[in-house]
């Protein structure tokens, strides 16, 4: 195989979930497309690393301080959403149901792997809490071990402030089949049964 | 979410077999990883745009002209393995057990797709054989329905020349199971059966 299409099939594969096969599946696509792809595919790739900073009240990366959503009037700015990544923004985003602003942690609280409270973004959190009057926080972490251990961990922090502190519900999600559902959901889904 | 990463987003989600979710994950990482990365990922997409070429006697994409593997005197030129794609060049040296050379037809006979076999490198693989002694032809297309049809079309073309024209064998793959095999690839191996 000649040299630059090898160069890029290492590169791809040092990406996440991206395998040899992938990598060269991918390689071999660039190198049939449009000269403007590629430029396009590469700027992108340069002005991500170059035009992207945090924001500093959320934490998430934006090209601007504070970020869009941050400074829009018409959110609510007394609900902030704690998530891990900001990914889950653009997750929640796209429900449409949330109109308050995010907390991006950057991880989510992990002795084995050697992550701390002073690795996450708590004190840009408490900070916020300080600065301002908020209503509710809703720890949107995941629901695993170490999302819960993350979620309880702030939420013992934040008492103090007096907001009201929630998390997102647990139990089937929807389309699932109770023959088919693992059993820990099945058990959350039992005990957080409600009326109808 | 802010600009640029939306960019990379959609650049990203253009590749084969990159959904969404794919593309937002890959845009994230690439945001976190060194700035090194990044520039090797882009200076890999746009070489490869700018320094490869086709071997102009296997058709391979390639940097050198002709190619490595046929500017190479230690392997049998007067064996040619013919396949659809670049990608089943580097699958066949993998194997190891194949010191010929090789002919990339960059495609496949699909009249449904409008693809004929003025669209295949056809020509340049006559021309190959009308210019030297070639004892084998290997007819290393897909064991599907366009394999077949453009194995039998090239096998007609090159009957003239007299070189023995061969076909990859077909049959169980190693690790399958009776029981699961599907039923096509079970009455090929029932008809291909060999002595022990």
């Amino acid at each position: 195989m000649a040299e630059p299409i090898d160069h890029l099939i290492h590169a791809l594969s040092k990406l996440p979930s991206i395998g040899g096969k992938s990598a060269q599946r991918l390689a071999f696509h660039i190198l049939r497309a449009p000269n403007e792809y590629a430029r396009e595919l590469a700027d992108a790739i340069m002005s991500v690393k170059q035009e992207m900073r945090s924001c500093q009240v959320c934490q998430a990366p934006s090209h601007k301080d504070p970020c869009t959503l941050c400074s829009d009037p018409r959110r609510d700015a007394e609900r902030i959403c704690v998530v891990e990544e900001p990914a889950d923004v653009s997750a929640i985003e796209k429900t449409g149901v949330y109109r308050g602003k995010y907390h991006v942690l950057h991880g989510r609280l992990s002795p084995l792997d050697g992550i701390t409270p002073q690795d996450l973004k708590i004190d840009a959190l408490i900070r916020r809490l300080q600065s301002g009057p908020c209503r509710e926080v809703i720890l949107a972490t995941n629901p695993n071990v170490e999302g819960e251990a993350t979620a309880t961990y702030i939420a013992g922090l934040l008492r103090p402030f007096g907001s009201q502190i929630t998390r997102l519900a647990s139990g089937m999600p929807l389309g699932a089949e109770v023959e088919y559902i693992d059993c820990q959901t099945l058990a959350v889904a039992l005990e957080s049964r409600r009326a109808l």
